[in-house]
């Protein structure tokens, strides 16, 4: 089958590679009915993470279910599914208290490769979600941003304690910050700080419900945000970037007891604890347990609720990918969808 | 009046200073009834934090009011009364959503020396809670704890999200942590690890309700309360130290999803952002809202459900508050009482 592999900072290829087969009796392979790039994968893109060389790539995918192992029991043959990008037995203490990403048989999907025709997928029972129906062709991309980035967003803004009454400010225009106004939004939050430089993404962001733009970065912003909120900060701030600059634009953002939702992936990240100390808000945040969402936002878009879809700019043929991660390191697009 | 004064680390003389008097129309003046050393007062002591020198001492009090401003409705002359170590508005928006120690105009209480017979609290109205009339003299010392450490403890179990189905693990056996396992056992917690090697703390801790002790520190802790937890860690964490091993400890201590709340004033902590963002742990902490939780614990020191006064096992007058200092510096006591 054909797959994307990374074999260097900078170079993405689609090439052969071994179509995957039922392993263990908790699996399943699925046909890709769609994949996509990740502002993750760019870490790994631009040589800031280190990994194994050549890397299959990808971690977000929808599919059709070809194969189950013996011991899968939720899931069959010809079910259109959605995943997370954690695979979690979604049964173990860690799983049932909501944190599926932190399973204690997790498995990460990037190391399987998503970005290609088929999948293995680990502990199908407990990663898996299948949709009502096949879906229409025009709820695809939206299914697949449940299996990601719009999971991250949400978790971002449930992590943030955005809800009625609420400001919620979003540090961050990509996919995820995008995703994360709309998640506020849907959580009822009053007001919708997003910070944003970029017209398009600024044009999103409103239609995901924003109701104020923040162009100004750093302590700029922060002294913009406090000047819409009374002097005080947000009460929910989405740090969804992963720099030194953002995260501590996120804490600065957010007024004492105020709640801090983080899920850019920090790197160079530095917290001081006095600092933390003295900002008395509540920090929280980490790798997205997109599984405990899952049903929820699989069922706002299949009612046409939602359309976290739209974050999707550019599309593409799985042979394109390496066009795909170039336009995102340039940022010419917000997110790229690839179609095996 | 006599109070106790720094004039350099080390160096606390009890010595003549003025008497203070209504300055503002919503201050009161308290005779102090009793007064103490505080954990904090420590790092000035050691000098491991700048304060102008010569500085007047003490941030945790009780007292039976002088005199109130004429702006002062809800306390009167005669009244005995708890206060928190921040003056506070109680009516601001951060004050209201609980934060009292972030209000708007607040006051450090330290700055005013409670450490003396008298003191004055600004913000009367808001800052001191009146006992239900004067109380017996052994209920004091818990009414004084409740100025200070048993907040902050509370504050901590509380940030934590301690609570019934829960197991604790509490870092830092002062008198902070002590009253920290205090906090967790009332807040219905169904286990509650004491990490401390000091016998007589253990024998408090568990006097408190620790259900068990864990002595090793650093990894070896975090790794005995895996032990403890079926490998995952605790729900709850209570951080009642404050240097970089405390914090990861704690923060190891804690199973993903769980809670760290942390109460010890950070020195030299820094935190890795990628850490965190792979323990998603929830942090949360800072200087202790103790006003928040005052009616409520004077209530239940009143009924004397509760014992806090007995981490006090040094009980000095005022003039010998310089060996409160020193017994509390080198471990000796817990916490030194002083009355004037």
């Amino acid at each position: 089958m054909r797959g994307a592999v990374m074999h260097a900072p900078g170079d993405v290829r689609v090439e052969e590679r071994a179509e995957p087969a039922i392993v263990d009796s908790t699996d399943a392979v699925i046909r890709v009915s769609a994949a996509c790039v990740c502002g993750s994968d760019l870490w790994f893109y631009r040589g800031l993470e280190e990994v194994e060389w050549p890397a299959p790539m990808g971690h977000e995918y929808v599919g059709i279910v070809e194969e189950v192992g013996e011991d899968v029991v939720s899931i069959e043959p010809g079910q259109f599914v959605v995943g997370s990008f954690w695979a979690s037995d979604n049964t173990c203490e860690i799983c049932r208290s909501g944190y599926q990403s932190a399973c204690v048989n997790r498995v990460p999907m990037g190391a399987l490769g998503a970005q290609a025709e088929f999948l293995r997928v680990p502990l199908a029972d407990g990663t898996l979600v299948a949709t009502p129906d096949l879906p229409d062709e025009d709820l695809v991309p939206s299914l697949l941003s449940a299996s990601d980035v719009l999971g991250t967003g949400w978790f971002g803004a449930v992590a943030a304690e955005a809800g009625p009454g609420k400001t919620v400010a979003v540090v961050g225009d990509g996919a995820v910050g995008l995703l994360a106004v709309l998640a506020a939004k849907q959580l009822g939050a009053e007001r919708i700080i997003a910070m944003s430089r970029h017209e398009s993404r600024q044009r999103l962001a409103r239609q995901y419900g924003a109701t104020d733009i923040v162009e100004a970065r750093g302590e700029d912003g922060v002294a913009e945000v406090k000047e819409l909120t009374n002097g005080l900060g947000a009460h929910s701030v989405v740090e969804a970037v992963g720099t030194q600059e953002s995260m501590m634009q996120a804490i600065h953002s957010t007024r004492p007891g105020g709640h801090v939702g983080f899920v850019g992936v920090g790197h160079g990240v530095e917290l001081s604890g006095q600092e933390l100390f003295w900002s008395i808000v509540h920090l929280h945040g980490g790798p997205a347990p997109v599984r405990r969402f899952l049903p929820e936002l699989i069922d706002l878009i299949w009612r046409r609720e939602i359309d976290p879809g739209a974050v999707f700019d550019l599309r593409l043929s799985l042979d394109q990918a390496a066009d795909g991660y170039r336009a995102m390191d340039q940022r010419e697009a917000v997110k790229a969808l690839l179609t095996p």
